[in-house]
């Protein structure tokens, strides 16, 4: 039986308590857990060094049931050390592989941002008018990388109602020196006609290219397409979804009423529901292009994305790294 | 040569001053002061009559520049002042016709928002999901005399930014019992899918059925379009737009930027724009249906309401009866 | 009081017993009790005999509930006789008038399916391959007509399940010599491709260009418009329904599930409903033409004929001559 | 020279006299006559069990002309024995490749219909009403495992004229508790808007994503499509057809005419050609997802699971083994 | 029986020998002879005088069988003169009637173009870049009409191919200052999605809404829908066909294939046909607005400019004033 | 240190002098001079080998900036040799790959265009229309491979102005037997509703599917899709653009303006502008199928095509081997 190492429990504790936040960062917190138990590990054959791996995967899982990037972190590595497994790796070497990938993981997905930013860049042409919605690293990461290179271009920001992110983004922007304009949600469909380009980020993709991401996002795309306006996602590797190829639905989480309107003045409306669903789902066909580290794809080909860096022709293995309620 | 009556003038004055305000009532003023002129014209021949009437009209159409519900009521009586001419009536007869014509637009006018509420209701069945957006007397009217018929259905009511004019619809529905939800605009593609039908108002209309009304309207229609949700717009006659017929355009009007962001929050944001159109322009290919207290129209056949209601196949007269900037 | 004549008794006893079928039949029984209740009404002013023939009209309607040829003949007479009253004609006039319109609206009836025919066979051309659903008498009059005009075209008939009408349609045409094929309805679509035009008739048109008619229509429609297929509906004016105008919605009956699958072989299936709709409805965005004895029009010109033909300017008496339950 | 197993040879004539039948189980046979010729081969060198093999294909390439799993289970287990092959295996090494593959492929088989069951009912939520053409094992397996994971859900289930599989596919939904309607298949447009998804089997699938499949399947997806309903498609893997790759068409066969209407009933009918073909093709454009046993893929990622499943970037070999006439 | 007068039969000479030529030019001068028949005719009653209308329409229907704006001109001043004498007006009234609404016509016929001038040059806007096809005086006049307004816009002009009427078109608007682009007709999409506005002409436009214009004009109408761009036709009343109404197909002539390539050329091409239409037909669905001196119109409108044009409620005189083969 | 073989030296030469001319040949050659690099290396070891071919590769990738296929061929070789080199082979089995390899890809170039032949014949199916558009090898090649078959099919050919390529096929298509008629550009759209598909060439084809070729292949295409013809693109996979993957936008150069317009006739027309782009962009969803000789894919699939033909899941080479100005 294997035990876990100290440190992997600290890191699995500070993901739980929020202490490690941000998708890239748990990813990559995440990956170091998994290289450490490799280091760490006083197996003695290669299947033990597996069964040390797996009960680190097992707390890792536990400590945030909805995050996406997580378990894919588990999946890059996991996947390679059982192929590794499979082909008579010795215990040596099967280590060396872990601690590599991992350490792979960990450089790429500390890279894409700045890569994602590097490609998107490049499709931004002098003279454009882009639209964005809410605030997203990657689109912004697009958007500053252009503009260092000397491109005048302007960038057309939605408020984002209920928590206003798009003045988070307008401020960005606007400081960094880009001619920006902000406007309310509803108004995106009237300007989207002068727009060249509209471009946001993504908090999950699944295996058919469908995009989750904050609320408004399904609307800004389809105001695109119908305006024959190019609608670009941004979006990091490892939030592609293999469970989604699985089935899996994308749970979308509903969030406190009270960001939508006060608790006070519902009062005088007896009869009044508030929603306030947090993301919405873009569907492939709105979508021209997702801009991730490893270049640009269909929304189509998303399936690629998660089988090449996931390993998810095992499909068994797909649904054992899911995040889990915790204990 | 003719003098206005005192009574055209204060009523001039008084739109002039908002304290005559809504389109429907500036509409009926308007043709008021018509039936007020020809009552107390002096004229000694039908020609000095309808020149007691030019005098009036020309007073009345400086007041208010971008009323489209004040010419309207103008061309209504005049267009058929003249055809009585036309046809040779005596002074007796065509004061007659023009009082008489005064006071049909007047109560038809008066009647409209309850006639639209009773021709709607007609559309709405047991179990309908309704998404509505804004504030339009005509909407609420038709989801009020529906509730009060006891049909059972709920109302999508988008909060409409950046004013928040769907929280008075809430309000009011939710008052009158009806079970409503009120959600955040850039939520109405997301939520459109569960829509049954989506039924807003009308600022103006424009001879091609094209639907100019509050920011966000465009956008509900697009995601209803998309969702295969009909899409219905409840509007008085007098709110279509003749002008349109030879080309004019309709101009939407940009609000104060403080609406969107305050000027405060705004300062740490040097290369802001802040956008704030009140309106946007619905195709006709988005709605389904007009619903006019004279009954429902294809949008395509608006042309047929401003003909019957404006008699606008005297385009001459059609450009005459514009507003004009005040002296 | 007037006192209903005895022959207008008799027709309208024999349409409720159903001796008088047929859409345009019954609405010719229709205006002939009107041209009889006007030649033999012993009123000695012009308001009396309009009474007289309020009476009929009030038995008429109650024969026939669902029936729209019948209020759509009332119509026709009753919407001319009140605008001869109020052009204060004298009882002599009026009688006439009402006589003349009667007989005109039964000989336009009598003659429209043979228009239809002689309108729609100009659209047929050498070569064409054409699409028909069910058994509609307008739309096989363009095909006979066509036909005999020497011009060589092929019919493929959806056989229209659960009655088989489609199998009628293709013996009359088949035995009228035109190279015929008879196909499952599922099959529409998959033979759509290779078609020039679809024809069919309809039940009932609505005032936006609806039209409803035998289940399986609107499928074959949207097949049509998805294979860039032109879609006519072939249909006497006497079928637009003006209460449409007024919101009111067409019923659409459900008829016995036994059409669908016998009883016998439903006991085998515990949980099963079946559903047995008799008609569908087609959107107007998908016809591409309103073949209608007085001409082509576009299906959102539908109200102009409603306009011309019932007098429906007149909203109020739309719905005074509505068909009601019977006593 | 080799000599083909007598076990083989017998694989062979069961399947070409229909004693074995069904996609899967042909597929699981010929798979099987595989490992049962490299089990049994007295080949000295891995050239001649290739060999060997070889002939075995051969023969059971020409037992059935039109089946799509056959060639496939054959590609399966070949592509695999030509790249051990190439990578040097010795005679062995190749024996047991190919006796493993062929296992794997028989297994996989196997359990396909119950995985697609799993993961296409992670897509089946409460409340949803959902509509299925003809008789599919792979579709049933949705519904029943949503149903006994307790999921409330009801099926529209079309009649599938001319043969009523539709009524087969009601039996099994209703008999295993699920609530079931049947409706007529020219109805499927009029109650898809009341639809939150489809599921259908597939015959073929090709390598662009679209799928043959029973005639009606097309209009349903089109129905589907137009009403913004989600349209999926279960099929196992084996149903894919490398062959399109390389610009096969699939061919559509014309069954019975008799089917459709009575021989006696069409005496009466002498210019009457019936057209009856058993499948149609719904092109990928109108379908959301393809739910696999290796998981769920875009339409337009059909030609990744071709390449992974049966090796096609050997394009030579894709032509090598595709069905034959019989000598 | 009646006479022709000399003056009559001379226009007939003249338009049937192409002394008369261009679509307002020749209806103009068909309106002037019935004009000089009714103030000549040596008619004793009423009916005598509409026999020498008559008599006048037969010989001027056969002068030109392909032109729309003839019968137009006949039907324009006949069907008011038949609707006069059923007025019972007496001889003097009715000749009064038939003189005052030929030259009507001939008024308003000779203003069309300014007008649709004015009306369409209210559509530009300052920035605007519009696409045109072939030349056409009334889009031509709108296009001068806004520049000497002095509003600032350029146009893209396409070539035009067989003919390049489009490089007339380009020398008009560049002598006439205003910044125009010359581009061969299959760059139109590429360029498309920089435009705000296309604006043709027409030939000729049936009672749907369809225009029959230059070969190309649907291309470049598809287009400009694709890419979401306002597409209009600039068309005087006169080139709407009433026959259409009545089924009949607009004719499309097949010119010189010459003019497409040269015969030398061809020599060297054994099977090669040379397809060369002069005319294409555009869909009422890709043009969003039609443009006439009497007003801007949806294109399904157009069956209401005919009937208040033409008076084609009266659907047998829209068959009798068709052009005729000449004796 | 390297030195350049002067075999390679004149390779590049002859490139870049035009020489050696046309994608294919110049790909082949390249790829030749690769080969040529590795047969006669003096390189002691492995590094060695891969430093003098990067030699090698920055001469070749100066001579022609605009090339797509030349950066291929390179990649092709170059990034199996460094998975080679990866894989610790020895400097005698690097050689060999690297001559292999290169000698494949000049294999498999030579042979595309016949393999295209063959693929895309097989889609061609008797009584087919078929539109194309310039002159392509592949296209070509599709239409006789399909008529030798004995295939009974005929060609629209559009003529693809400005330099009427087109021309040149309806020679080589009319003198190879075919059935051939030519068209101006501008009727591609109406002859379209009587095709049953359209095939071009491709100049470029970029990550996402979307297609660089002759201006006017997009109209074809949008034509193509909304008559619902089948619209195919037929490529050799070196016209695939791995750079398009990391965002790189593809050139579209603009040719003399004499091309459109003679100088002289330019001279009367002031301010007239003339644009003329080589080529336009089809967006992948106007595409159904890409025909390569590697077999069919859906344009989504591109993407599957750049990793496995040129090894780009490695995206630090894709950006090395691009084409750069010459020194």
């Amino acid at each position: 039986m294997s035990t876990i190492h100290r440190k992997v429990s600290e890191i699995a504790r500070d993901i739980a308590e929020m202490k490690i936040r941000g998708a890239g960062n748990i990813a990559r917190h995440a990956a170091q857990a998994l290289v450490t138990t490799a280091r760490n590990s006083k197996a003695k054959k290669p299947s033990d060094l597996l069964a040390d791996l797996e009960s680190a995967t097992k707390l890792l899982l536990r400590t945030r049931p909805t995050a996406v990037s997580l378990p894919n972190s588990i999946r890059y590595v996991m996947s390679r050390a059982h192929t590794g497994h499979e082909q008579h790796l010795k215990l040596k070497a099967l280590r060396k592989l872990i601690i590599d990938t991992g350490n792979t993981f960990i450089q790429n997905s500390a890279q894409a941002v700045g890569q994602i930013g590097e490609i998107g860049a490049r499709r931004i042409e002098d003279g454009d008018s882009i639209m964005t919605h809410c605030n997203s690293a990657a689109a912004t990461a697009i958007f500053t990388t252009a503009f260092k290179q000397g491109k005048s271009f302007n960038v057309f920001v939605c408020e984002t109602r209920p928590r206003y992110q798009g003045r988070i983004t307008a401020q960005e922007l606007s400081q960094a020196g880009i001619p920006t304009s902000l406007i309310v949600d509803s108004a995106a469909h009237s300007f989207m006609t002068k727009m060249d380009k509209a471009i946001v980020g993504a908090d999950t993709i699944a295996a058919n290219g469908a995009v989750v991401n904050k609320i408004g996002t399904s609307m800004v795309a389809l105001a695109a397409h119908e305006s024959r306006v190019l609608f670009f996602v941004a979006a990091e590797t490892y939030k592609f979804s293999p469970e989604t190829m699985l089935g899996q639905l994308v749970h979308i989480e509903e969030r406190d009423t009270s960001e939508v309107i006060s608790n006070k003045e519902r009062t005088a409306m007896p009869h009044l529901i508030v929603r306030n669903p947090a993301f919405d789902i873009t569907p492939p066909h709105h979508i021209d292009l997702i801009i991730t580290e490893k270049g640009i794809i269909s929304p189509q080909a998303a399936i690629t994305i998660i089988q090449q860096e996931f390993g998810s022709t095992r499909t068994d293995e797909l649904m054992k790294y899911q995040t889990k309620p915790r204990d």
